[in-house]
């Protein structure tokens, strides 16, 4: 089964349980021979080329939106449906924070992603234009500039993340940067593919 | 007693009671003509001028640096100073959180204000470009692009001040914009005067 993550800079390729990823100017789909070919998308142009192929299947025909909200991106949609409960942080460009309670999607929260936050704190001050600090302890005040930077930023994320009690969930490109604040959570750069073959296995309004 | 707050681009007077806010261009030594006016600046080239005025005096000279940390900046040392015992958070450009316990500086964190953090949303996509919905209702996770926006910045900072248990004391110019979500929190706009007030009067190292 090949499944295909489709972004607007690259594309990730799901093929004998391994990812390979791709920029989308070297994405040529008439080159998959598969029956069927399934793929997620958030890049409208492409949406309309792969249209016109026969075997390449939306998975956006299988959700049922009613569940999610009207402007939910595909990918954080597919992520939810890998969990049936707990808290699922998809740490990319933004970091996505979304809850399943026994299957049924609570809802989430949208914030900024690592380089974000550090080109946000940039546009403050050149005093707070330092690096994040990995290595900081959470659990104590800070008493310089790099870790109160630090700190300001992951504390009350990584706080109330925790706060919910609820197994943790990470994927994304920075997910493994933040393993050393929750080395409880399961990371799992696999989990959009996981929550389509769900989505597929499932049938549900396919 | 007149105390002055000097910032790169504006000048507070603390004056019979009262603030007035002046632009730094508009801002004219030479008009004072108290025996003593106590100042606090975060304006090297201001530093310098008043150097030259032998009854302008700085009240860095009352501050005992080893309490806090080297790079930490005069303005938010004079909050901790106002404060004996609780959570002080300064919400302007940046938004300083800083504990205090007992009468000691425990430490803080720096997390970015309101209008950085919109910069920091628009930054990463232009569906996140959207303003933060004041009347959210931060205990339920969000179905809508505005409110995830708002509850990934506010939920964290939030749930996190809110956290320490200690009498919260808020200040800086977007303090009111936290009141809704911080009931409980004292909103003082003079608290940089009264760290200064108390700092002069205790005439530590002075």
């Amino acid at each position: 089964m090949t499944l295909i993550d489709i972004g607007n800079t690259n594309v990730d390729i799901f093929c004998d349980n391994k990812v390979t990823k791709i920029s989308v100017g070297d994405f040529a789909p008439d080159t998959y021979t598969d029956d069927i070919v399934w793929y997620a998308s958030v890049n409208r142009r492409m949406d309309e080329l792969l249209n016109c192929y026969g075997h390449w299947m939306n998975i956006e025909q299988c959700i049922d939106r009613t569940l999610y909200y009207p402007t939910m991106g595909i990918d954080r949609i597919m992520v939810c449906e890998a969990i049936e409960h707990g808290i699922i942080v998809d740490a990319g460009s933004a970091i996505t924070v979304d809850v399943m309670n026994s299957g049924v999607y609570q809802g989430g929260m949208i914030s900024p992603g690592l380089y974000a936050m550090q080109r946000s704190y940039r546009s403050i001050s050149p005093v707070l234009d330092v690096s994040f600090n990995f290595e900081v302890d959470l659990d104590k005040m800070a008493k310089n500039t790099q870790d109160a930077v630090t700190k300001g930023y992951l504390s009350p994320l990584i706080h109330y993340i925790k706060s919910f009690g609820m197994p943790i969930y990470m994927t994304g490109g920075d997910a493994l940067m933040f393993k050393h604040f929750l080395p409880e959570a399961h990371i799992n750069e696999m989990l959009l593919f996981e929550g389509m073959k769900k989505l597929i296995q499932k049938g549900f309004k396919c």
